[in-house]
């Protein structure tokens, strides 16, 4: 297997694992033995468990010495709550390592430098945009710049409808699109709603399984805004906790929320255009539904633009198919 | 060089010609030489012209025996305003014909058999979808319902949007999208607009080149409404002919076209919305721009659609990036 391969093969363990590592950034390690075959693939576990590589390691066992191990991150280089992975690494005998991004944390760096010092061959950079776009999004923004990664995720029509005139939405988008959905929220640390769209549609704001069981995760929920909701709404069931935030201003409510990594903002569209007004919103994804609605029920109203000079002007990085649906992932230009 | 990529030769060769070869299709063609080397390409000429296999044989002169014709369309097998083409394969000695499309016109069909019949190998269906789904969609629909194919383009940001509150619209879209429109405006035969539009925009409707001059081929500019347009509007200069259609009904807009095969409908709001209450729009091009706008004028309005079981549902057929803009393509479901 070659590298990128076992990189791909590493970032599926990352995704598995996202939204449960807090505060470690959700890492996957393959360990290929000296032959190129997987001998042992990891994930970062819970908090205060061992870090992707070491769990790698041990399934690997004496088959990865001489080996090569691929880590969606630069190999830790300090004693956390575990003992530096570069140790674990230079134990077990590999002769390799491969990883896709550096480690932006000064304490937890140097990893790379201390492997090739001890003799190690180490390759960094591999598959990089996949990892940096994708599982460690979120935790390299949270390092970069100390808050949450919050991202704004709608689903619309290809006219840009989120319901038709008389309100009802269920569904636009797909059930594999709705699928998407519910694995992003169970990888999240925490879903914004307003006061407005708790009103509107009593939303549970839960994680679920295709099945319509709770995902093992529960993202926080937290519902902003200044009208007082109910005792008996959906969301304050005891499915996950939930957060209620008394404001309408987007920088306070990152603020509560400045402990978590991925914050999922899910509307509706007058919290959507707060955020998007405050600049405080870091991707959209836009599930587009092949259907026309037409109508006055947008995804989004009032984001302060009055005229074309003014348009919030992001940039696509990605854009995928999800059943009979589009999603569109935008970043700031 | 094998058939995929002739073939593939033979499609951008047709797309050269399309919009200019009314009634024929806009059909390309590759001869292949014995050793699998391109000798000659062609696309069907201008009304009365010879079609696209003859000129590719022309070109290919005596490599052509023991060759390889391939041909976005079934090589036809009457006297029309030229011979049949499969006299033209069959005398130049050509070892095999490979075509993506059987010709649905009974008159012209039959030109497999009597190839094969010549014993030349015939093999049909090579990349079809991108021929059906491409060059040939219009005429295709032409030939199959005796009706014009119309495809409604429209350009918004992602949260379909087509100007800003103030009407501010230049640009939404990318400079590479609007030569993408510009370049589908040259093939078109004609592009409808409603009289809101002229009134707001006063377009020129014109197909032009990236450098600003008139493209060779201008399709037909088509008003559509009940209000008088100005004499002065920029719709009625002299750089193509304008038919000026007093009606809101798209049937009779259709009807009035019904000579045509490539119609544009390139809106506005209330034009768009007419015509899609009227299931009169065979394919959506949607120019997504990654930019936000807010406020109150979107794409299309009104499309007849009060609840979400009422939606027209479509089906995307295809989704690229144009330069930082996406476009996506729907057919009915």
């Amino acid at each position: 297997m070659n590298l990128d391969a076992a990189m791909a093969a590493a970032i599926v363990q990352s995704e598995r694992v996202k939204g449960r590592t807090y505060p470690n950034p959700p890492v996957g390690a393959v360990i290929l033995d000296s032959d190129g075959e997987i001998a042992g693939v990891g994930a970062t576990a819970p908090t205060g468990g061992p870090h992707a590589e070491v769990v790698a390691l041990r399934r690997a066992g004496e088959r990865a010495a001489g080996g090569t191990a691929v880590v969606t991150l630069e190999p830790c280089n300090h004693f956390g709550r575990t003992p530096p992975c570069v140790d674990a690494l230079i134990d077990a005998g590999v002769a390799a390592v491969a990883f896709a991004v550096a480690d932006p944390n000064p304490a937890a760096a140097g990893g790379a430098a201390r492997l090739a010092a001890a003799g190690v061959r180490v390759s960094a950079g591999v598959v990089a945009d996949a990892v940096t776009g994708g599982p460690l999004r979120e935790w390299l923004h949270k390092q970069r710049t100390g808050k949450p990664h919050v991202t704004w995720k709608f689903a619309a029509s290809v006219d840009g409808r989120s319901a038709a005139a008389d309100g009802t939405s269920q569904w636009i988008t797909s059930e594999a699109s709705r699928a998407d959905v519910h694995r992003r929220r169970a990888a999240a640390d925490a879903i914004v709603a307003g006061t407005g769209t708790v009103f509107a549609d009593d939303p549970a704001l839960t994680a679920r399984l295709p099945d319509g069981s709770l995902a093992d995760h529960q993202p926080l929920r937290v519902v902003v805004g200044m009208r007082e909701i109910s005792p008996d709404a959906t969301v304050l069931n005891d499915d996950s906790r939930t957060m209620v935030i008394r404001t309408r201003d987007p920088h306070e409510v990152i603020q509560a929320l400045t402990d978590r990594t991925d914050v999922l903002v899910e509307g509706g569209p007058t919290l959507a255009g707060a955020f998007l007004r405050a600049g405080a919103i870091d991707r959209i994804l836009a599930y587009v539904a092949p259907i026309l609605l037409g109508g006055p029920v947008t995804a989004v109203d009032d984001v302060g633009v009055s005229s074309i000079t003014q348009a919030h002007r992001w940039r696509f990085d990605g854009m995928q198919a999800i059943g009979p649906d589009v999603l569109l992932s935008l970043v700031p230009n």
